[in-house]
């Protein structure tokens, strides 16, 4: 019996912020909060990033771990509602090979002073990549420095 | 108890044809062969269609079904193996509205003297969308059409 190239999975993540649902929205939207939360960190190098954030716009990435090889990140923004909503697909390159394409949605609610926000990413995962267990971890780590950003700069 | 404002679901369709994996690719690759099964058809007006089959390209449609309003397609291509898969994302409207939002696998392999074919699509359905069962049956039909395709032009 033959074999798919690839293997799709998902997940949801589901987290309250304090913060408002505008300055959830903006920690993704302002290019240098997001750069600030999603690609700098302890560790890593960047070597570019550039943001465009509207339906219709690209922000792509290339960074680094230490001394381990370059991993990219192209996002496409298909669908922005202001406050409420934001909705890209993106590919992932480690090593120069492409390991993944993701749906990511994030869903942005007002709960009481703060937000209710679901991350939810339906992905392929190719060969070389570390799945979806491997990919709800890096979340859960880019979602524990989204809270810092909107923690450390109100 | 708030809602999301979204719902998402995934579906597979898996087929055989009797056309090589090289031929069944094509019919996704060559615009010509594409525009045919994918937006002509009875009943079917295409207001436009524009068609860049490469890793980074676009592929935009407008049609209407008989008197019905404006529908939309915007694809791009994220990842694609000539004779073996592709990779895309896309949105739709209707009327003007934005409906949903796909990641599209196509993913082709060997079987026989022809071949299987995997569609999987992992989707964000809006509101005014009829939802994943409307969409597997949207797909049903076109993989009909395809099939139709390949067994007229060969």
């Amino acid at each position: 019996m033959s074999q798919p190239s690839v293997h799709h999975d998902s997940f949801t993540i589901e987290r309250t912020f304090a913060a408002t649902p505008e300055r959830v929205f903006a920690a993704f939207a302002d290019p240098v909060k997001k750069r600030r939360w999603f690609v700098e960190g302890e560790g890593w190098t960047v070597d570019s990033y550039e943001a465009d954030f509207r339906e219709g716009g690209f922000e792509r990435s290339r960074f680094r771990f230490n001394d381990g090889p370059e991993m990219t990140n192209e996002t496409y923004y298909h669908d922005i509602i202001p406050g409420r909503r934001i909705i890209n697909s993106y590919s992932m390159t480690w090593g120069g090979k492409r390991i993944s394409v993701s749906l990511a949605t994030v869903d942005i609610e007002p709960d009481g002073a703060g937000s209710r926000v679901r991350f939810t990413e339906q992905a392929v995962f190719f060969e070389g990549s570390d799945g979806v267990e491997g990919r709800r971890q890096g979340w859960t780590e880019l979602i524990g420095k989204l809270e810092e950003e909107l923690t450390t700069h109100p």
